[in-house]
């Protein structure tokens, strides 16, 4: 599996996933899962993918037009009026490729399903985030769901429903994130180290902090370690029941 | 589906299960999921139930050896000399009522599936804590992973994960468990209110504590507030990242 969050943030959009996939238990490896196309002052886009790693790759080279030569690539999705236009049109490239690749009949439960996340902004736009399913729609992120997550979520979400506030700094945003997937990452050998950290600053137009966290990274270790003290305090300060 | 969480502590065992049963989104109901049984002195057991309804009812109704007349009945389960033994009949029971349901062929993937946790303590041994299997074979909770989960897991292990410990107080132990449910009913609208609870004393061989804990219980309200807001603490007590 695969683990990825997008953040709604005032200040702009977070992206984080992790690099671990897996074909059954005794293969696994290191992939990146976020992708990101920029034309500076114009559009920005990232892309998170979870599911079939065959369908999510070729959907990255078809939106980054590998199938023409080097010099003739303007990626599409940099050319769109809108952030809905864009993923409409990632949706419809990752509905082709399942379809593609699926056998005749049935197609209710495809083994090359995938699900995207995809975030940006668009000129003269507000920064928006989707989520889009592989049969290529989608939905997006609103002030009462401000975050969405693809993959093992299950684990991470507590989290982040209590904690998660779109008006909090990057940083804290970052701190809450690490929270999440270490809380994953201990619970699911499918989900990995390393993360990928993308920074979107709203109205930027270009592409912002970005970063592998690696398990050697000590902000990550003080984190994961931090944490399970914090939450043995935190729990401790609750009263006990009298039975 | 459900959640129930079953601990094996050093001062005895303590279960609690949710109580919410669902066909479809529309079709809910509130059910039973744990299920005593007690001849003082000789033999306590606990059972709690996930998966269907009709047939986790089934394997009560047969360990409650409800087939006879209300005055013949001497459950098998009070009569078995361990608790090995007890997890044994009850995964035969489990698998029989299993097979009876299953059409001829398709056994694969049974929508009458159903997985339990037994645990329990017989005079002259140590008390147990099992997990059983849709097959009828089990698993038992040792000293590495002194608790086990049925149903809709995910959502509440990271806490489980980071906070038990055996040697806790039954007092603390109950508080521990309303987090990881108070996370999972927040998250999954297949897991509800009421909770039922059942506490057991090493070598008491009696019924310990039952209770039932309703939306509207005040020590519930407390803990599922006063988490919100102890976790944010402990969120806020790590330090941020610098970007």
């Amino acid at each position: 599996m695969t683990y990825c969050v997008g953040l709604k943030m005032e200040r702009g959009l977070v992206f984080m996933s992790d690099t671990r996939t897996n074909a059954g238990m005794d293969n696994i490896s290191t992939f990146r899962k976020m992708f990101t196309w920029c034309d500076e002052g114009e559009t920005y886009v990232t892309l998170m993918t979870a599911g079939n790693l065959a369908t999510t790759q070729a959907v990255v080279s078809l939106l980054d037009e590998r199938s023409k030569a080097p010099s003739e690539r303007h990626p599409a999705i940099l050319q769109m009026p809108s952030m809905f236009q864009i993923a409409r049109y990632v949706g419809a490239t990752l509905r082709e490729v399942i379809a593609q690749s699926s056998t005749t009949g049935e197609r209710a439960e495809s083994y090359f399903n995938a699900t995207l996340i995809v975030g940006g902004q668009v000129k003269g736009s507000e920064p928006r985030l989707f989520l889009i399913y592989p049969e290529g729609n989608f939905i997006e992120a609103g002030d009462d769901t401000p975050f969405l997550q693809i993959g093992e979520f299950k684990y991470g979400r507590p989290i982040l429903v209590r904690a998660f506030d779109p008006a909090m700094s990057f940083e804290a945003a970052v701190k809450l994130l690490l929270v999440s997937f270490d809380s994953t990452i201990k619970a699911n050998l499918s989900v990995g180290l390393p993360l990928d950290l993308q920074i979107y600053e709203r109205d930027s137009l270009r592409r912002g902090i970005q970063r592998r966290i690696k398990a050697e990274d000590s902000y990550f270790r003080t984190i994961s370690s931090g944490w399970g003290e914090a939450l043995k305090q935190a729990f401790d300060s609750l009263p006990d029941l009298t039975l």
